[in-house]
């Protein structure tokens, strides 16, 4: 796998991929940058959302589960010293279906975070801890809450 | 830190910030997704550049030095069996200016690498191996190239 970066305004950088799909970062402005696109750490923790909210599709659509909604809320905290790592992170996962059960998601989560997932694979290895939660709402409460 | 991700369409996920800056992810098409963007694992290796291109930039400046331009080709190796972490990372660091040093590119990697980068102490803990390049060209060179 191969990825490319280049500079673009002061700290702000333009990476591509192999394809020449682009996304930018850029630094806080407490790190010199504009805040203008989201930060390095900021992606990071997003890439372990995203790696994980895809295995967890892939899990239920084989069970024929229909998701309505997917979201994540990820909150970490980093540590104080250089190299300012993640030390903890809290995954909160919230689905709307109609079909699929509390069971189905923490199933789907478990596989995920114990087995597929690159990102939080390298997360936990790396010493950081690693926690989430499920939540299932079906349509319908939607509509009466 | 807080990020937030909301399903898209397909495996394709939207993540924002705490300022609601948008950064979109989709799967390859391997994966079941469309490649209509930057993939997890892609986008966690431009965080390994982004990250440690911002160190770099800030002590380059410290030292007064003009950045022309500043480009980076990451290479990586994953593992072959789930959960396919990223085992070894070769970061070309290419740099035009015209009053920085080769020496003075191959400092700031240095320190960025084994002092400053989160990103780059976090693939390390994992276990990854992460190795780097340095090359500064002079803007006459690129003139007479």
């Amino acid at each position: 796998m191969k990825v490319f970066l280049k500079s673009d305004i002061n700290m702000r950088v333009k990476a591509f991929n192999e394809n020449n799909l682009e996304t930018v970062y850029d630094s806080p402005i407490a790190g010199g940058g504009e805040s203008s696109a989201t930060s390095p750490m900021e992606a990071m923790l997003q890439t372990l959302g995203a790696c994980s909210y895809m295995d967890m599709i892939s899990i239920l659509r084989k069970k024929r589960k229909t998701i309505s909604d997917f979201n994540m809320e990820i909150d970490a905290k980093r540590a104080e010293e250089h190299p300012k790592v993640f030390t903890e992170v809290f995954i909160k996962i919230s689905v709307i279906s109609p079909d699929a059960t509390l069971e189905d998601i923490k199933k789907a989560a478990e596989l995920s975070y114990n087995k597929y997932c690159s990102v939080a694979a390298m997360f936990k290895a790396s010493g950081c801890r690693l926690d989430y939660s499920c939540e299932i709402i079906s349509p319908s409460e939607i509509i009466t809450k």
